[in-house]
């Protein structure tokens, strides 16, 4: 890889011929949907693309020894296993680093293009690039975005705004509210945390968004009550607690998915949605194994909701994968040919959680027989009161010492606190599911997603 | 997963009605081999099942990295790249371990069976399973196995004999000589390691060979002069040394693969020939970056040869996968988002091979700069030579040292000396490929191959 790169030629070049024939097929479907059904099942109206963050291969595996019951001979397979096509490669195209991150990786995934790492749907010239979400909308669909995160984070932001950096979460917000295709907001439902990135000293974009028409909700139970088929849903300052933590004032992101269809799916032109299983990556650059499957979890239901819709609607594509996989997380370690899931399965929060209450003065003791099904030992907990001792100025010391109980017992391995380049799973379901077989390249999701939307078709 | 588990019942169950359908579809491949070649492009005659030892997605993608032309935008794929079907599960089915050794995925993929780690084709209650290698030839197609490890080394010995422990090398060799199918030995072509094992103070099995009719070579030389059908070559007292250390008396992979077609190929019934690249898990175990990559690059080669002889003879099925990941490598670590390759190409022998140059008195700062072709640090030659000051019982100190450099500069990843769990990638070519797309399990490659033996066919 050089730092200079062939930007923009195949999204421009199959761009350019996109709209005639989206319109055409949108009006098809307007016209006779139930007979057009029949007569093509190749006809692919909706795409759900869903990126689990920094889940490679080493966590989709975990997952399944999670979740496997020892009751059984073989190892249940996850809803991912079912749908597995192939893997992806996730190399960025910058200038110091070969290993990517979440911002260019996105970007790669939704406009097709290659790119420095933090880049939002920016190239290396810092262009804008048009995304598949954009270009879906310019199409008539209806569009979504869906995370755990900010939903001004680096990957829902590279589908559905542009920035050089993505630190520059307001001015993404901004891009949410401002940039419009065909006179009308890009991005129709919005769901996720980063309430903080949206109600500001400058403005307050959730009255703009209000004023136009989108529901504003801040729990689960307003965005379930909602119907609005246009909603930006902010149920955090910031990320959202991870699924393990989450107070029941947030929705999983099983029910953002699920609520997200329902209201894209009114429009007969169909939708593009993009969910992220935003928190497994930052579980893992916090060598947080508890965490990291908690994360899973949350977002294989995620996943198998975008599968059971696709299944009923017949015109669905799912296409599931990840940015890259973090922390370089292996299934055993040390030596020891056995990766123990149980203590995971003690756990009845995260190590981050513990920390903070022990941090804010909880007994160190107490805390961790609250929280962890387990009888630990005391040195165990003894390594948990020394870092308490230490009196740092924030909870990490703690956290880091409940996580090494878990890893050590598990077995779990970590090799970084950042990103790793290994390639990475990727699921499909659908028409077209074929075409994202094999090994892939990160850029060939958009390529291909670009075609489906100019075609209609698989 | 229970430590009990319904045994050789898929196997069993196949195996019954083999024999009929095979001897027909022999019978048409004898009378008419090019009439039948267009007729039926479906037909499978020859099955090359290639095993990666230790080769996870990281060795895959570090592999790639290495491989990159820093001249083309793009990284440049691998050979293994293009032939991507799928990732394969691994773990065994042992009472005490849910990460596998070789022996126990060995057994796996040759007979279709989870069983305990060490297990050489010997299920659960220790009873002899089945291997697609003795049904390949019991139905009169010629057989091999070729490995850079001892070729009674658990990989090739799980296809080719049967034991209750990996560890009884000699007992396997034994099991070559004196299993016999249809009153034939089992295994035509016999290329590794281990002379050992067969010249022994208790007999001499390579004189017994040669009696029944096999040609005995020890080098490359004498193995490429050779062209008889059956050979047994041993170009070892045990394993290989590694690729970038091999002597040229001893042959590549890529060599002993192309010398087994071509002697396999000459039965018009068609062959089964078992490829390992073994010490890809050797030098992983070692936490050596440059060893496994040099191990790599011998068993891409191989690899190439199988799918340069499968494309030209249109009936032959190449399946790639890995029995397992080794070592927890990550491609990157320590929080750098970079995985530097220059160092491995700047290597001109493994770590090991320095150390033991040093360990056996050669100066540790012109043997570093003899085989590394960096501007070493004072500080890293300081390192190696504090190793060498420590006079230990053997050289592990300082081969740890020198890898230790290799590790840092390339951002190299290792959380184990042991295996790690994670799905390892599957590739495939020619007729059948199809059947191993998706997540498949360790044993279904066992179970799809016994079931294109009976049918002759995808």
């Amino acid at each position: 890889m050089t730092s200079k790169f062939a930007k923009r030629i195949i999204p421009t070049a199959l761009l350019a011929s996109v709209a005639v024939t989206t319109l055409l097929s949108g009006s098809i479907v307007n016209s006779a949907p139930k007979a057009e059904k029949k007569q093509n099942p190749n006809e692919i109206r909706n795409v759900i693309f869903l990126i689990g963050d920094g889940m490679g291969v080493s966590y989709t595996t975990a997952y399944r020894y999670l979740k496997d019951n020892p009751a059984t001979p073989l190892m249940e397979r996850t809803e991912f296993d079912k749908y597995l096509v192939g893997n992806q490669m996730t190399y960025p195209e910058d200038e110091h680093e070969n290993v990517t991150d979440s911002a260019s990786a996105a970007t790669a995934m939704s406009a097709g293009v290659k790119t420095y790492n933090a880049a939002i749907a920016v190239d290396n010239d810092h262009t804008e690039v048009k995304t598949v979400l954009e270009e879906a909308k310019k199409q008539g669909k209806s569009t979504g975005l869906v995370a755990t995160s900010e939903i001004t984070h680096a990957t829902p932001a590279a589908f559905g705004a542009h920035d050089i950096s993505r630190k520059n979460m307001d001015a993404i917000a901004d891009d949410y509210y401002n940039e419009k295709i065909n006179g009308q907001h890009k991005v129709d439902v919005l769901l996720g945390g980063g309430l903080n990135n949206f109600v500001r000293k400058d403005k307050n974009l959730t009255d703009l968004f209000k004023k136009d028409g989108y529901s504003f909700v801040t729990t689960r139970e307003e965005l379930l009550k909602d119907k609005n088929k246009q909603v930006l849903g902010l149920f955090a300052p910031g990320g959202f607690d991870k699924a393990i933590d989450r107070s029941p004032q947030a929705p999983s992101l099983e029910e953002m998915t699920n609520t997200a269809i329902s209201r894209l799916n009114t429009n007969k032109k169909g939708f593009f949605l993009m969910v992220e299983g935003s928190q497994i990556d930052w579980a893992g650059h916090d060598n947080d194994i508890v965490g990291s499957m908690s994360e899973m979890q949350d977002f294989e239901k995620a996943f198998k909701a975008a599968i059971d819709f696709a299944k009923k609607d017949g015109h669905t594509l799912v296409v599931a994968t990840a940015d890259h996989s973090t922390g370089g997380l292996s299934v055993a370690a040390n030596g020891k040919y056995n990766f123990d899931a149980s203590p995971i399965k003690a756990a009845k929060r995260t190590p981050d959680f513990m920390a903070a209450q022990i941090f804010g003065g909880a007994d160190v003791e107490a805390t961790l027989k609250q929280y962890i099904a387990l009888d630990l030992t005391a040195e165990e907990i003894q390594a948990v009161k020394d870092a308490a001792a230490k009196k740092d100025k924030d909870a990490t010391g703690i956290d880091n010492a409940i996580e090494a109980i878990f890893n050590a017992r598990t077995n779990t391995g970590w090799t970084t606190g950042g990103h790793t380049g290994e390639d990475v799973p990727v699921y499909a379901f659908g028409p077209g599911k074929e075409r994202f077989a094999g090994l892939i390249d990160n850029t060939d999701n958009a390529k291909i997603i670009f075609q489906i939307l100019k075609n209609g078709k698989k």
